[in-house]
């Protein structure tokens, strides 16, 4: 793969993973070797299979008929050797024929698979929501009957939440479920949006459901969760009928279903109107794969963008021919092709250095050695999670959208395949909570209503980066003791507003969602050009360093709009009439 | 049309059009009754006829099939709808059909068609540019020959510049042409991404073409234009055959063809080696219609984006139900969702008003009265002209962009129909000239080259207008002022840095146009105030003043991080080598 530079850069320079894995409670921990050696082979095979799957996949798309889903060509045999290889286990409990390696260590596996196609890493990817949610909630007949296969990749997984009137409020769901005699459950009620939802790659799937159970409170309240196999334990099939594969902009090679379950058999799984808290276990796992996701599209948009910069000719440059023995100059040359080209760097390797670090924050609340260091990790991933998924789709779909303008009208035809990045990348902005979800999560719950123990965690990490940079990066040392300041000034001055009007939170929270993600992989920039400038004085590590300050000179100063449009606050924005606000085109139904 | 009211606002109330056409050395100024009958009605064609074609064009494309294009099912007929009707010559020339009315009626004209349905539009909309070069500087034969047809709808035109190794850099094209003894010439070469290229509505086709008389001198100063029509003036067959359709992002509706053109009979227009400057005369005029299609797109969006905010149930508002009666509020009470409606509308309708401004200017540098107003007029279009066509179009897919977050989920779904403008709307970044095409325009040739003429009018009027605003409107008055001056450093100190290096340029140009861009808008939204504060005090003049504010509280800010970028530098963007800027991903040419 085209970062593995970059990779071991991070895993091994900046955040040392072999060290954090010796730390962790947790027996064999893997080497620097072994990590290269797992990433090394699984990276070859997503380029052998599953990269030339991408563009298939786009055009096929999926189809519906008789129920059956049949996934694009290529998709099924790709699966089967994955299953094969052994790849899906990789972070499986050992109990249920897992290879029990850290957390983090999926994230990796991850970041390969959505880097060569997106459509099919889904796939085994929503399996990983089930897992979590059965290993942390499961019964024990619950685990013996479902994990194995889950974790071989035998069967995969779904999460049921959406219905077609309850996206972000999942409190309407009406979905029904009624116990039967035997303590399962009859599950009735239509699932729309559901990714993997029906398919042809394994023998069955395995749906989790939120459902209400009679009688239970309205609202959130009274959500509880269900597993619901495709096919029963005894071989039967359950009635979990596909009702359609819905047209979408992108991510065609994924079946994105309407699922009706017809009083199909359900196991409950914890207690009954406990789903919401059940659903936040693997809803936080794949907030942060989602964000991943985003960094992957931008990847891959940008190693076709790079590659192009350098071989297409087109004019000369102003302070005289680069190539002058051609007859125009790679537009590499140009300034802006440069600028497009480092925003689109800064905000990958940016982005990519924030989720390892959330990798290690995710080992460290499961594994890590005493209760302070769990007790951290915790506080930072829940804070970081929002920005994780919110920033980082948000910033990648804006990479890829230059890479496809790097490429001119070339970008906008679908043989050269970068627009297909964006189409793909659109989604990541909205499933799994859309940008103003998090941007309320982040705000509200993570920062306001926790007195901001996790902001303060991150904002003491950014000043113990900048006290280290004070010498070889002064520069970057005072920009992020500056910010981490005005930061914490920021956050308190919304919370003071938020007390006297609580829509203020909202006002200020996507603007604020991204004031937090341009200061975090400050953050971060800082970390790699203070590692970069440890290193030999190579070429590799003065580009890291050059693309850290480029991050602090030009993308950085977005703050200052996102802080000036925070304090205009919630009178800009509530003041105005819906009638004028919608221009007249409809009436509001309040 | 929806935007009817916003439109009568901006045409009567801002910039008092009738009055403007009463002003012009033009014998028929039409008045305010007649420019609102002319509109209402192209609007009534336009819902009618060509807005349920939209999402068709989109599902079904265009066919090729032995050198023949089909377009959409029910394109042809709602095309000769359009010329029989007469709206196809609007603003033609008296003598050869025309209506004779001013060009700035033919933007009006072009808006109704693009907000309903892009694709289609612009197969009469390549019309104009080959109306425009003929008309300017074709010979009597040639006028005689082409431009009544054109100008009735009966054939329409295209551009043919675009080579594959030849966008951005026209003065790379190959295409030859060789004079024969009847004074045509012989014209061989393939051009590709010709919009409208062949098609199945018109009788005949009229290509402008771009090539190279043999012997001509390398570069722009070798490219002379020819008129290439499909059926020769005898009826025979011209050698012009599409060889391919694109499969594009978007805009599926329009043919977008490579067209080889094998010794196909031509006709010269104007001198040889001349047709650079007259590309730039068709060019010119294309690319404010390019800004004025993005703003369409955004308004389609918008649209939608509003109807569904007020209509669509999910949580509730952060400060107490308001709709007690549902079972959740319309998502038009959220903060967020605000704050998305209102950046569309403050985008929209500032970059609409811009283009109505850029309308004036039209009509005022070919028949203003003397030449005082002509020359103004002259200066301040080629200033705005890169920042309509380069800012709008990049607003115009931010705005996008946000209606499509308001669907939730929805807004992935083809069904919706709002990605559908996403997917159009990125081409209009691209063709015509990319945006950092614009941006090197703007800066280095209408600022920088011309001792920024253009940017000191546009300030002037700024400060007029803050003068105006200062007693009804203090806090927008101090704030365009203030910016005016900023902007004039910003500008001043980019022309010192570049007297030591060019590249600065380069390094500055797009972040450059992007601070243009809100300055102007900012102007606009200062006139815009200024007028409804002026007027009855009435709900729809209180949402105008309420978005103003919104606009200079929450976008103009902005203006900051862009100006941080600007002073960056080109040290910012040229010190990283070309291998840690592509991450070593390909070997440059040079």
């Amino acid at each position: 793969m085209a970062f593995e530079q970059d990779r071991r850069f991070l895993v091994h320079d900046v955040l040392d993973y072999s060290g954090h894995y010796a730390s962790l409670d947790f027996p064999d921990a893997p080497g620097r070797e072994l990590i290269d050696a797992i990433l090394d082979e699984v990276g070859r095979f997503a380029l052998k299979e599953l990269k030339p799957l991408n563009r298939i996949g786009d055009e096929h798309g999926c189809t519906l008929a008789d129920g059956v889903v049949t996934t694009p060509p290529g998709f099924k045999e790709a699966y089967q050797k994955f299953v094969e290889g052994g790849w899906a286990s990789l972070t499986g409990t050992v109990e249920y024929g897992g290879q029990g390696l850290p957390d983090s260590m999926s994230l990796f596996l991850e970041e390969l698979l959505c880097c060569a196609n997106l459509a099919w890493a889904m796939y085994p990817g929503l399996s990983r929501g089930v897992l979590e949610a059965l290993e942390s909630h499961g019964s024990a007949d619950q685990k013996r009957d479902f994990l194995t296969k889950l974790i071989s990749g035998e069967w995969t997984g779904t999460m049921c939440l959406t219905e077609s009137h309850a996206g972000s409020d999942v409190g309407l769901a009406r979905t029904r479920a009624e116990a039967d005699a035997d303590g399962t459950y009859r599950i009735t009620g239509s699932k729309i949006f559901i990714s993997a939802g029906e398919h042809d790659l394994a023998e069955n799937i395995v749906h989790l459901v939120l459902a209400r159970v009679d009688g239970a409170p309205d609202g959130t309240k009274g959500i509880s969760m269900f597993v619901v196999p495709k096919f029963n334990l005894d071989g039967t099939r359950n009635q979990v009928v596909c009702g359609a594969i819905e047209e979408k902009m992108g991510i065609h090679g994924n079946a994105t279903c309407v699922l009706h379950f017809e009083a199909a058999k359900g196991y409950l799984v914890g207690e009954e109107n406990d789903g919401m808290r059940y659903m936040f276990t693997m809803m936080n796992a794949a907030r942060i794969v989602v964000g991943l996701q985003g960094i992957c599209l931008a990847q891959a948009a940008y190693e076709r963008a790079a590659e192009y910069a350098t071989q297409r000719l087109q004019m000369r440059s102003l302070s005289g021919p680069k190539a002058p023995d051609q007859p125009a100059d790679p537009i590499i040359v140009h300034p802006d092709v440069r600028r497009m080209l480092l925003t689109q760097k800064a905000l990958i390797e940016g982005g990519r250095a924030l989720v390892y670090f959330a990798g290690q924050l995710i080992d460290l609340v499961e594994l890590g050695k005493d209760e302070e260091i769990r007790d951290e990790a915790s506080e930072l991933l829940d804070f970081l999670t929002p920005i994780v998924k919110g920033f980082l789709t948000e910033v990648s779909f804006e990479s890829i959208n230059h890479g496809v303008q790097v490429f001119g009208g070339h970008g906008f035809i679908r043989e050269t395949g970068v627009e297909q990045f964006l189409r793909d990348a659109r989604i990541t902005l909205l499933y799994e909570g859309t940008t103003g979800i998090q941007a309320l999560d982040l705000l509200g719950r993570k920062v306001l209503m926790n007195q901001g123990k996790g902001l303060i965690r991150m904002i003491t990490r950014m000043d113990e980066i900048a006290a280290a940079c004070q010498s070889a990066l002064p520069d970057i040392a005072d920009a992020l003791t500056q910010l981490g300041k005005q930061w914490g000034e920021v956050s308190f001055a919304i919370g003071v507003a938020a007390q006297d009007d609580p829509e203020e939170i909202g006002a200020a929270s996507v603007d604020y969602l991204f004031y937090s993600g341009y200061a975090v992989l400050a953050y971060l920039w800082a970390r790699m050009a203070l590692t970069a400038s440890e290193r030999a004085d190579d070429a590799y590590g003065r580009g890291k360093i050059a693309t850290a300050r480029f991050y602090f000179q030009r993308l950085l100063p977005r703050t200052l709009a996102h802080k000036a449009a925070i304090e205009a606050g919630g009178a800009s924005l509530m003041q105005i009439s819906d009638e004028a606000l919608t221009s007249g085109l409809s009436t509001p139904v309040r």
